[in-house]
């Protein structure tokens, strides 16, 4: 049974503003779960409806757990339909993205994607394909927003995400910097080498004036029918798959 | 001005059961407008802002026009931020394959796709590599459900939609048939000659044991990371984007 205030404690956290005051954020399902726990995050408490506490695994003593019922399942979830089980967890210390992690990798930065969806999915990509970075913008939507958490499928436990000035970082790292344009050398074509930052933009504007002049290598997936565009997680995908393609090992 | 029952109805169409019923489904912003006019749906009727109306395109007579105001358009809008014009558009009539358009081409086919955002960022993703047809199984999300549409950022006026049972297709076509699994041969290395059908499961469950024995040919994406999966949409794009830089011209 949980009291009024744990309650309106937790709703407050779908809310960008008080994730960021309390620095905890919401995780659902006992699947992701499972995959946090013995990451590098923090779990603050687990919420859990009767018949899931069986299936967690062994916990940290200084996790608080709560059984809920199916009624205050529904006001805490962040889900249409609720998954049984949800976890607070610590929004861990935002660190800028140092050099060395950049070396012998790609990393891909994100200029300014705004859906959560978009943000979520492409870090499951980015995880499915090995790399480990993903650096955002200050003005990228937040990870933390409960559509990114569900997008990343679990993938968020396993890349280092960074929010920074991109500008001052690319101005200084000393790595191929390529990014994904209408207009550019083709991907099937592009020789990507074993390191380099992959940079895709906001998904109606497309990368800054400002980001884009750090540009040394401009990679286009080459179009055949007539659509304007493609969605910012899929030329993610498919640059990431050609990418992982040409890497020597 | 518009009556309430002009409103009641144009709502109305935001649920699945009554768009069925009517026959009608809502499009909205003036790109999609504009491609949908010359396309071969045709408009039932256009809903728009003063200030939108000499955007308008040429219209054939028979189109019914209704200037709106702000709140006017808030109510019949489907979006959170409505793009000061909407159009109904007539389904068109459902028509299953034939095999002469599946012929020297690529075609996709989902059997249970789920996530409206992600039907329509495939038919989006198939219009940019210029595949021509996506078929969906009879269990497939609607593709007239405004999540669908709005991923599709106009690619469904260029792109055919089929419903049917895919089985009973997948029984007599004669044509090579792909399907993404998660063991197959390395899309990297799939030999994909110049026509087929690629065959995309549901989000959870994948491709139905009942769909999957029609499969010659299972590809899969080469895993380098710890992800479980791909999202079906980012599977889709690089999939397509493997067959689209293999097709012999």
């Amino acid at each position: 049974m949980l009291s009024k205030s744990q309650i309106g404690f937790i709703k407050s956290l779908h809310q960008k503003k008080f994730r960021k005051e309390n620095g905890i954020f919401i995780i659902e399902g006992i699947k992701s779960i499972i995959e946090f726990v013995p990451s590098a995050y923090q779990i603050h408490s687990i919420y859990y409806l009767a018949e899931y506490k069986s299936l967690l695994p062994n916990l940290p003593s200084n996790i608080k757990l709560f059984e809920v019922n199916n009624a205050e399942l529904d006001k805490i979830s962040t889900l249409q339909a609720p998954q049984g089980i949800l976890a607070l967890v610590h929004i861990p210390k935002s660190v800028p993205v140092n050099d060395k992690v950049l070396k012998n990798t790609f990393s891909i930065l994100l200029d300014g994607v705004q859906d959560p969806g978009n943000l979520g999915t492409i870090i499951r990509t980015a995880d499915w394909f090995g790399f480990k970075n993903v650096i955002c913008s200050l003005n990228t939507v937040e990870v933390y927003n409960p559509k990114t958490i569900q997008a990343t499928m679990g993938s968020l436990c396993r890349v280092n995400i960074f929010y920074q000035d991109v500008s001052e970082l690319l101005e200084k790292v000393n790595i191929p910097i390529f990014g994904a344009l209408l207009e550019g050398k083709s991907s099937y074509e592009m020789e990507w080498g074993n390191e380099g930052i992959l940079i895709l933009g906001n998904e109606g504007q497309g990368i800054t004036t400002e980001v884009k002049k750090f540009i040394q290598f401009p990679v286009t997936i080459p179009r055949v029918g007539l659509a304007e565009s493609l969605n910012v997680a899929i030329s993610a995908g498919i640059l990431c798959s050609d990418i992982s393609r040409n890497f020597k090992k």
